[in-house]
């Protein structure tokens, strides 16, 4: 069975800015703010990682950044599903504007994930690809515009209701989260609030001053916000 | 500094054939097997157990299957060689034909690896491939026809000594390896005796009846060829 | 303005299974069945041709196999769309299964090809993959499951059916070709007469005993299967 | 059999830049330019043009920017080496710094350019690669460092004459050029003088003032670097 999230999640990676104890270091810190506002957070690892994390942290939801769509055999450089799994990932990052997939691709790599129960996490670029990806029905969809990744500026909330409205329209069950270009806690805490059920954050908090304070208030600020909309603010 | 290999080796990997425990399973008999018959072992792990393979065993050499040529930055589902290296990896396999780079990428990849004190273990095809990629200087070079490899057919004597030749003749200090459609431990005797300085096999042993006991007959016959060779016979 | 097709029509190409004066020979058969039966024929011409069978044509309508979503530039071994519009073509194919595109190129492309109104003709391999694709409102869609291509297996009805439905559905404009697998006359009628807009074969004439008359024959199956649905039959 | 190239030659290409009939304008003053000072022209034509400006020109040798080493046969969106040369190209560009290859590739290229008689025009970057190049024995080899092309800035005269040196000490009978940043006429003339056989530039003409009377002003300073060549100057 698929790991289950609770919603609203966080969302951060450390993509390749660091590597080895610094990735265990800093996921320690993601599961540590996971544990204390008792969110969900989903931490992509370096392939290399994966099982590390995993046996590091105790809430953490660790998912691959990429996988091949094979099954075991050849493809000595490839990277295996049932490998990732193995390894302790729950989940799969899929279509990263870093790893641009076909579209064929993607819904094979989705039929694996499933197979596996492997969660799913398909990133998009404009709206309508959004809206044509979630016909494959992921469980998270994270519509980035390609141009806004590490760039430091965010979507605005006119394309983020709107990106909402669409995959929620062709399957409401759909997680969708918001995460390129993230760089403050407000930021994080207004996308929950403007409806997303997920914001995320890699290179805007690593190149901050304070990293992992910053990662500790960025989760923080989605239990404000999870709070803030049970009370209906 | 790199690792120093002492030669005759033996080489070997699991692609994506097994996966998780089995893979470490497979990575102790080699171990067990190296400190046998004391001779160094290669091994080609998957990128998400290099770091369990390094930490579980005791004399195995580690390779990564590939890593992209880039330094630490983006790129969420690229092989960092730092990250690599971090993880446990003494060394890189480079253009295996399962997943053919450019030569661009090839000399970037060798520069990044010497950078890192990383072993560069490089797969060519025909005989002029091999000779091109000499120029290139890597520590191990393994021509082997694509045609052969996984098909349970071995390079005739003739190529392997040619290649030999041809490569000594550019860097005599490159260790040239054999290991396309190696299934038998009489042929790692064979090629290590015709003037290979390393014998190799995955699917070979993978596909066996036994493997563990083929796996250890292997290097068993490496070692029997290296007393053999240094009593002249 | 973009070339009117009117419907049903017929769609054909050559691969690269001949070249040369071969390829403008076809075409020009193609042509004259065109003219004969007075049905629309697409064209999907290899590069080097695109110009001369543009030229050497009445009536076909001439495609691109593919094209790079690029504007004029460097990229030497690039396709560039004004380049083939240039040469005559109306149109471009997109996301063949023999040249798989990313989602976000297959996106891009189509954006290209309207700026230039040059026509879209887009693949796809599953139901969910062509319903995906319609959200990008391509001028035709052309769902073929990739393991029918060249096999001389055609879709059956059901698949057929259901594949317009769902494309209709989201987009009614959408012309909707069947092409995977046909190898007679009497496939392109029933397929034609089950609610295709357009039938296509490539390697199902090409390898037939007598391609240029099975190809008229197939051009006068739309022109029959047009008269029958006319009549209401 | 192979079309015959004089030595000092000159190179050009439009990339991208331009398309339609504005290539053949170009190729047609590099033609006349080519009769008026008895100079051999490769000019590197896009897939859709090759036809074209072999058939308007008189002198050109025309080649393409790439193909795949196919047979004839699947691959609709792939480049034929059958078609290329049914269109007229006499010759192929292989591995160019925009379209890199993989070494097995590279070498499958040559293999099927030797089997139609189509001339080899190999792009390599370090000096080392084009010397690993080099054993595969194209007919012409470009090193061009690719931090240079479209630059504006030239290798310098060391770098120049090294990579002839080691070029030639492996297979005499490959002609060197040099091409990348080119700008000038005087460049081209003292490129010839230092020892290569050829010169080319395609952005350097394309982006300065007057690009027809740039281009001829190249093809005349090779004319006169022959004559002083011839000269003994």
């Amino acid at each position: 069975m698929k790991t289950k999230i609770r919603t609203p999640f966080f969302e951060t990676s450390v993509k390749n800015y660091i590597y080895g104890d610094n990735v265990i270091e800093y996921a320690k810190v993601a599961d540590a703010a996971s544990k204390e506002y008792d969110i969900d957070v989903l931490f992509v690892a370096p392939y290399t990682e994966i099982r590390r994390v995993s046996e590091s942290t105790d809430r953490l939801i660790v998912l691959a950044p990429y996988m091949d769509a094979i099954k075991p055999g050849r493809g000595i450089a490839d990277v295996l599903p049932e490998a990732v799994k193995a390894a302790g990932a729950q989940g799969v990052m899929i279509n990263h504007s870093e790893r641009p997939m076909t579209l064929s691709a993607i819904k094979k790599t989705i039929d694996r994930a499933n197979e596996l129960d492997l969660l799913t996490f398909v990133c998009a670029d404009t709206i309508v690809e959004a809206k044509a990806l979630a016909l494959l029905h992921p469980d998270i969809l994270n519509p980035e515009p390609t141009e806004l990744i590490g760039s430091g500026n965010v979507s605005d909330m006119g394309y983020v209701k709107e990106v909402i409205k669409v995959v929620k329209s062709i399957d409401p069950s759909i997680m969708v989260e918001q995460a390129a270009g993230i760089t403050t806690a407000q930021q994080v805490y207004d996308f929950i609030m403007a409806g997303s059920e997920a914001a995320g954050s890699a290179s805007g908090i690593l190149f901050s001053e304070n990293p992992y304070s910053l990662l500790n208030e960025m989760v923080c600020a989605v239990n404000r916000a999870k709070k803030d909309l049970e009370r209906g603010i």
